[in-house]
């Protein structure tokens, strides 16, 4: 069931809508997750005060391996759909997929103002290019100096350490007190763009009284605090001196501009030029170059041509692929199949990353077919080449200290993340009642400053995403995948008279069966049981239509039980002629 | 192309070929890897010496995520079918499965005898039952005290330590010189069961001079020493303390069966009784009691109905789920649908394992769901709540140090645990030229003690069993299954007189597809487009007649592509009829 009103409002009907007087839940504040509770991705949340909600992050997630051909996952807006008029605006707190990758599909059909710093507003410009769609955002950009009235709410940006540069956190001012949502963060003291987390602003916020925190949950179960950012450029520096006769090819995500930042810069100490490979490793940087965000020195970067006139020691690559990434630079190169660039033993191959969980093995095969290369590679998690974009556990105590809630609730996690934070928030002295864990759907209901409690749910959920399609697929269509995958698929189609007697020979087909063409014996079971169906079918007076493709596939699955405990889907065409 | 001598030989003609005058390589030592080189499983290995073979393991993998509804693999063993006069013995190591689990498959066709320690025959036995084959093997007992001579070779078992008991490395004894193959082991100062790995001789062996050593890499990336499996037992101690009042649910590998006995050990300390929980982790305990390989005193187990009637805790339940298989026990408590052990706020949960690789989120998924049934759920890497059975580097190059080999051969690893642990013997002194890097199929000849080379490649590769039918899968079966997988399938069955006119309606079915047979719009469209095709074709003189479903693809094709970039599978039927 949804709660309050869920008829859809066309815009036409918007003023008449507004004059109607207020429900008697008008004064309730509540916090709606529509998707990040429970998983990693598709971040959403709504804040929703009387007739006014605001929407927070609007992110995508990847498909688990069972979701078998779905390319990607997006939160269910249906929510959001039916109280589009009260939508006063959408707020961004940085550029990942996670925050953003959903917008494509969901800001079209709601058509709200879109608040979000400069860095991000390119980043989703380029991702609407990519989506194909012809809908223009209407950005307003968003800075540390300024306040956003939105309804009943009134924002305030916090700049935030995180693996992408111009992220923020927010303090939402509601009727009922500030919420801060931290968005992603770490705590880095040495940030590579020198924006650090803003301590005073959540400390004054703290000081001032905050109601509820929502605070990021990734890396709650890391001890101790995620090393600073600058870590790696030192690593790079002392892998640069190491190798200093190799030609150096470094893969990272292409929206780490820290990263690519300090390999042009550790570059440019060595004397060597950098070479760009991957789409979206152009398209970042360019973009932050445009910007200001990242800062390039003239001539530094070259064409793989131009870097093929160059000794291999003047030359770092710079890649995408450190995920393992099927069509992406290093892992075409690694494979040999990469049109420029050709690796070798006199490479030396640095992955800056760490597997994403469900991307390790992609990872491990592409580090062993780098080794068969003959390259060397720089891959371990000790070599410190990695650093995380999110806090630690004493980062998040320490943040928690600051500002010092009285409500939380733990984000951004996968259930047991989000226990794990919520047994902290308790450690450090928030109220054992005052701490939440939602699940998405869940409504956080504000009666007034000293209570919370669960209201009805709302629709939530997953959309998957296949192809370029907007829709959701059914859970029996990844059923049927499912089944078609482990075990393949016989097609019979049978053509017969009125009395049921075949007039053509059984056609029979298989894909991905255990049983192909070329197993004559075995077509000649399958057509034989096909045969004693249609005859015995034939043979019961007043069997019901429906009667024969049921014992067909009964009888093809018994000749697969002789050799296997597997049948694969069997579909039975019957095709009856008016002779 | 395969060396040496390839026809099939029956065995009445045995006596024949060995009376035949030895070849020219006869005095080749030869070692062929036919699995488990470049992987982590299915491990077997032969040596040959003139018309002598020995094979050492012979075991399964895991699928891959891309080999759809593969249970598992097996080495190809063709070379052996082709050779298999020339086999002498097989040897096993140790009773895991990337170690036996090719044997039901493998050991009925050669018919040859099988050393191995009395613990790893009572596991082939289980497997062979479960395998539902007749064959019973001719089991030899091997022992450390034993020295089995096979053909020319004579082979030395050296106790070693693992994450089973009765763990063994070989000392093949050739004309050429000794080979120590390590298996798989550990340095475990502190064994569980005393049995610690034989220095000594090692040391020994290494005294007298050995050609070849071939040594497990699986470990080779993790610094410094693998702590003592003892180590487990202190955590396990701490826990039942700082737990008391909790009943406590230890998953764990069902052959770990060292593991278990610190379990049992710690219950009995803390007064509590064992239930045991999952076919295999029962099937094992009951094994190694029977065996005495491990130590149960009298009324320490009980069943699930017992154990409801003692306080939760006084109860600890072992089960298997480590990896979070779909139907194991501690994945079906998770889920909540366990017949007998329902998780609740008064159960801690102790995962006492690291994912394989591969498992990651299967494992991430059942902790969540822990979580979700209140529980307490240990299961962090640094809780030291589990250690592997694989030495780590500092192990490895202390046993490159005792064995001093002449010539080395990394094994049981991917190509970056072989190429690593190259690197690590050649920094220990093995000259460069003396070290190998093979690849399954690869031969590597001594035609003295100083010179190896590669020979010609012999068969191997993978054999996919699925179901329990022996049979190795095409890849284009994989591949077809991968395509039905990702966009599902479509099937049109046409029926047309000898003119290509219709005489029934086109029949249309879609199994996994985006569209459902609900989507009538879809559907005629589709339908639209197959007599399009068919219009054509009929229209089109001296068409071929395969051009008929090659254009009814390519036109249902381009009706997906208006709203995805991608299509199905797309079967089309066509039946002629005589009217």
């Amino acid at each position: 069931m949804l709660e309050g009103s869920c008829i859809f409002m066309p815009v036409s009907e918007k003023k008449r809508y507004k004059r109607r007087p207020r429900s008697v839940n008008a004064d309730e504040l509540k916090i709606i997750p529509l998707g990040g509770m429970g998983e990693i991705g598709k971040n959403i949340t709504v804040f929703q005060y009387g007739d006014d909600m605001i929407v927070v992050d609007c992110g995508l997630k990847f498909p688990e391996e069972d979701m078998l051909g779905v390319d990607f996952v997006i939160p269910d807006t249906h929510y959001l759909l039916e109280n589009k008029d009260k939508i006063r605006a959408i707020f961004i707190t940085h550029g990942h997929e996670d925050h953003i990758g959903a917008l494509p599909f969901v800001l079209p059909r709601l058509d709200v103002p879109l608040y979000c710093s400069r860095l991000t507003a390119g980043l989703i410009d380029n991702k609407m290019l990519d989506a194909n769609t012809s809908y223009v955002p209407y950005y307003k950009e968003i800075s540390p100096d300024v306040k956003v009235k939105a309804g009943c709410f009134t924002v305030e940006f916090i700049p935030v350490c995180h693996s992408i540069p111009d992220s923020l956190a927010l303090a939402i001012h509601t009727p009922l007190g500030t919420i801060v949502h931290t968005g992603d963060f770490k705590l880095d003291p040495t940030p590579i763009d020198g924006v650090c987390t803003d301590f005073s602003a959540f400390a004054e916020l703290g000081k001032a009284g905050v109601l509820l925190m929502m605070s990021d949950s990734t890396n709650i179960e890391r001890p101790g605090v995620t090393p600073s950012e600058k870590t790696v450029g030192q690593t790079f520096e002392r892998l640069f001196r190491l190798y200093k006769d190799k030609r150096i090819i470094i893969a990272t995500f292409a929206s780490n501009l820290h990263r690519a930042q300090q390999v042009i810069n550790t570059a440019g100490r060595f004397n060597r030029k950098v070479v760009l490979i991957g789409r979206s490793m152009i398209a970042n940087t360019d973009l932050a170059e445009s910007l200001k965000y990242i800062d390039i020195p003239e001539n530094m970067i070259i064409t793989p041509q131009e870097a093929e006139n160059l000794p291999s020691n003047r030359v770092v690559v710079l890649t995408t692929g450190s995920q393992g990434e099927p069509f992406s630079g290093l892992v075409m190169m690694s494979r040999g199949t990469h049109k420029m660039i050709k690796l070798g033993n006199r490479d030396l191959v640095i992955i800056s990353a760490t597997p994403i969980p469900g991307n390790e093995k992609l990872v491990s095969h592409t580090v062993n077919r780098l080794f068969a290369c003959g390259c060397e590679v720089v891959y371990e998690r000790d070599e410190k080449i990695h650093v995380s974009g999110h806090a630690s556990r004493d980062e998040l105590t320490m943040m928690l200290s600051m500002v010092k809630p009285k409500f939380f609730v733990p984000v951004h996690g996968e259930y047991r993340h989000l226990v794990r934070h919520a047994q902290l928030a308790r450690d450090i002295g928030v109220s054992q009642k005052n701490v939440f864990i939602l699940q998405n759907g869940d409504v956080l209901k504000f009666k007034n400053k000293n209570k919370a409690e669960f209201g009805e749910r709302v629709q939530a959920g997953a959309v998957l995403i296949d192809g370029v399609a907007l829709g959701g697929l059914e859970s029996s269509v990844l059923r049927e995948r499912r089944e078609l995958s482990e075990n393949g698929l016989v097609v019979l189609s049978l053509t017969v008279d009125q009395t049921y007697h075949l007039i053509s020979p059984i056609q029979i087909k298989t894909k991905g069966s255990v049983f192909s063409a070329e197993d004559t014996d075995a077509f000649r079971e399958l057509e034989k049981a096909a045969k004693n169906a249609l005859a015995q079918f034939a043979r019961t007076p007043g069997a019901r239509e429906d009667a024969l493709p049921t014992e067909i596939r009964r009888r093809i699955r018994d000749v697969f039980g002789r050799s296997s405990k597997n049948y694969p889907t069997i579909v039975p065409l019957i095709t009856k002629v008016d002779f």
